[in-house]
């Protein structure tokens, strides 16, 4: 593959095992597609597959694939944990290697066009994709969910960028590019999820901290300790390291420390790459001296 | 490519630019391999080519590129600042993915045997091919180079692996396993090489420091500051962050800091990663949650 984009398309099941490999099998053994990872969650009952591929070849497996979970899912029937809008909730493009966000915008916006000429399934863009800041984020245009959007999309703020109405079974879909997302979370040496949650607060972006983070704080009861638990919306911004440091900044004032971290998930080399090469200090340092790097070229 | 091994054969040529093209053209186009860089350098009248690939494949391109330097190159007459002591003078086979030293080992013997077979070439088992400890040191099977081979190869501490003469215009090549090396300096905010030199004996395998670390002090004219050179000859058990934690630790004496440092050439991912790893403090971290790694399979 010289172009690489990653995809993760989310199917509103994660019950039904048959339903579930019939999904699946749309991404397996395809040319210049390549299934990394899926998994399903009853309680969620939600699915979510992880694919990289070439534009052409990932517009047409997603495509056939969208087909299969329009056929099996049916959202007046669905219920789980998740909110969800549609039989397949959201597909998000992100440029890995080689490949320009403006061509998974390009790509998204192709997409939600073939989905809504082959199976009336209308979509909203979301993300880098959006037509406008207002309706960027995935939470928002979720809010009400499939029995509400019928209503939502009445309000032109809320109407489709493809199609007019719902699909009566399988809802709508947001279609978007993003950057890849890395979940980083901080451990901190304090069971009080109070002082955790301060730290989050002063690190995210919401609420004056970092511009490419979101973060909560949560328990770990098992351990005893608390964790402010990231979402790093853009590491070639704000990486990963800056937040970090953050956090143990701030938690000195409450006497507490930084006992370790953990990324959840897949996460891109140079997230990392950036890290070592921020504490190393090194000089002129290009991507380009990474041997992987050069072996996947 | 499955597994993948990484060979970087040295070649006594860098001056004739149609000789090179010869040579560096046996590793292009072929399956199963890929050549990743070349340099040659006229001080040193030497050809330095990186390449990856199969077993198998790199068995047969090494062994015809050989054959060609063989026919090009005559040590009789050639001069060169870098001490050599053949057409071919090193042969070293790195285990970078899916692949064990174990079996990086077997392909050395099995290229230094099919020299042998094919051209007569000589040849020492060196590194982790070495039959003993004393046989490891490339510095030290080379030296008396090309001119003072015959007569070295018979104290039977330095009789070849392979062959019992001296090959009359390509001499005797070293053939074997190591790990990836890191080459990594780190800078000093002082100009004074003395300080330079002692941090990198304080540091280094040889005098009392870090197992798998070679280090010496070099000026940098042209910035007025010192470094650290250093030679990372297993980053898997020596960590680059264990070097550069100890330098700075080394440096406090003299009241100098370090104040950067480079990577110098190809590094492996994993030597970055596991920087970060430490820096981060990652708990259960897997290098298969990295994304390019996934790919890669």
């Amino acid at each position: 593959m010289q172009q690489i984009i990653q995809c993760v398309p989310n199917f509103s099941e994660g019950r039904d095992l048959d339903k579930i490999e019939k999904i699946v099998s749309e991404f397996r053994g395809k040319d210049g597609v390549k299934l990394l990872d899926y998994s399903n969650d009853p309680d969620h009952n939600r699915l979510v597959v992880t694919l990289v591929g070439e534009k052409e070849a990932l517009k047409s497996v997603i495509l056939k694939a969208v087909g299969v979970a329009i056929e099996l899912i049916d959202l007046t029937k669905h219920e789980g944990q998740h909110p969800r809008m549609g039989a397949v909730d959201v597909i998000p493009f992100i440029p890995i290697k080689d490949v320009t966000m403006e061509a998974c915008i390009e790509l998204s916006k192709e997409v939600a066009q073939a989905l809504y000429e082959t199976y009336k399934l209308p979509s909203f863009l979301y993300e880098k994709s959006a037509r406008n800041s207002e309706r960027e984020n995935l939470a928002k245009l979720r809010k009400g969910q499939f029995e509400g959007m019928s209503e939502k999309i009445k309000d032109e703020a809320f109407s489709p960028d493809f199609g007019t109405e719902i699909h009566p079974t399988a809802g709508i879909v947001a279609v978007g590019a993003r950057m890849p997302l890395v979940a980083f979370n901080v451990n901190l040496n304090t069971a009080d999820v109070e002082i955790a949650n301060k730290i989050a607060k002063n690190v995210r972006h919401l609420s004056g901290g970092l511009r490419y983070c979101k973060a909560i704080g949560i328990e770990m009861e098992d351990r005893g300790i608390t964790q402010v638990s990231m979402n790093m919306t853009d590491f070639t911004k704000t990486p990963l390291y800056r937040a970090f440091e953050l956090i143990k900044i701030e938690a000195k004032r409450y006497g507490v420390s930084v006992v370790g971290s953990e990324v959840i998930g897949l996460v891109p080399m140079d997230a990392l790459i950036g890290t070592a090469e921020y504490y190393l200090g090194i000089e002129d340092f290009s991507y380009d001296q990474v041997l992987e790097k050069r072996i996947m070229e």
